[in-house]
């Protein structure tokens, strides 16, 4: 049985139901999780001695505070994160995320108008890799300022991209239909993978290992078994779920 | 540098500027990440396949918490954890975490009236390893009902022994110097070990992956290098370190 590719609705969905009652998790929790997850999928394809500095690029959603988790355990496991994060997020939690950031000696790049794209333009060529969080399953485009003039400038970088979710700038379901979106080289899905990255032929992981079996018997995910005890564990190829 | 054994009142002193100003983390985080890695050092040393049954002993404060976290990450590794919980927590924080055992169809055992050992008594047979997360750093002697009763026979069981910290019974500082503390065979110290079990002989790990530079400089911690992206360093052992 392959793994289910979501809807943004039924993602909507799930992530409503992991917080209510059928999962009873705080958000605290699960953005630490997947933070993580999303960290170890980087270590795991891009290794510190190579590619030492990572660039954070973090949205003012939730899925940017999955970057702010990714950069904190990152900086813990002997990277050299940066975060650019040109619009902050206004929640509680993404004050506190940045905060934690900031007692790890991480910097924390804001543009004091976020349209400014000089400070990421000088950052990008000291930088080895991409993460990219700023878009996740409840983007609806188009691109909007500053991320329509950021997303072409992290393309022409030629630096290698690990996208969280679904890649920034891609239709949730229709995939990079407009062709304004990143293309990375590694995607790290979180809880299932979302109809839009169906074609995606890079590495692919899967993190967010915290549904209950209910959950996902309910939703019929068939998540593939975790090694061990990891936090991910990599999906077979597009090319390879093929043939299966 | 060998790393540094804490003081019950420094380790109070630590956790506490890990949650405020000079941390930012949320309880709920730090708990998340101070479980998983108890269920990792767990999974380490005891794996499922010979081990699959594990009986997860809570106290009632923090310590519990940790281990309501570990059982549910265990669950998720593919272990059949059972929660002893004789006298559940009341901050809304544990009851969270008991609801997501609960959906993630882990046991929990709280009997009618705490100082009722039967069930405890009935259970132990039926497990393969103890994951002891009754009392942490800020126990203080005597251990109270229904405790005192239930040390004994988890002693008794002769069934591998996991403590989390600071092995229950024994003195934060001084360590079992009154003979009624658990002799775990494996130790996860949270953070960084305690004055108490300087003369642990069994295998140590260190969990807890947070701790800011800044903080680890403050207090003279000297943690040792965790591994790639771990959450847990397993210590030299004691004769080892001596050696050094």
């Amino acid at each position: 049985m392959a793994v289910r590719y979501l809807t943004a609705r039924l993602a909507q969905q799930i992530d409503e139901e992991l917080m209510n009652t059928a999962g009873a998790f705080s958000i605290d929790q699960l953005m630490e999780l997947a933070g993580l997850a999303c960290a170890q999928a980087l270590a795991t394809v891009y290794n510190k001695e190579k590619y030492p500095r990572v660039l954070v690029c973090c949205g003012p959603g939730n899925q940017g505070g999955d970057g702010l988790v990714a950069a904190r355990h990152l900086g813990m496991f002997g990277y050299k994160p940066t975060v650019y994060l040109p619009k902050p997020g206004s929640k509680e939690i993404y004050k506190r995320l940045e905060a934690q950031c900031r007692n790890m000696v991480i910097p924390i790049l804001t543009p004091s108008h976020p349209t400014d794209l000089e400070p990421l333009q000088q950052l990008l060529p000291q930088s080895d890799v991409i993460l990219d969080a700023i878009f996740g399953f409840s983007f609806q485009p188009p691109v909007r300022p500053p991320f329509d003039a950021a997303l072409p400038l992290l393309t022409q970088s030629k630096l290698p991209i690990i996208s969280v979710d679904i890649p920034s700038g891609w239709d949730v379901e229709k995939g990079n239909d407009l062709g304004v979106g990143l293309e990375p080289d590694v995607l790290v899905s979180l809880t299932a993978p979302k109809l839009g990255v169906r074609g995606f032929r890079g590495r692919h992981f899967l993190g967010g290992r915290f549904v209950p079996k209910k959950m996902e018997e309910k939703f019929e995910l068939n998540i593939p078994p975790y090694p061990g005890f990891s936090q991910i564990v990599e999906l077979p190829s597009e090319n390879e779920s093929q043939k299966l």
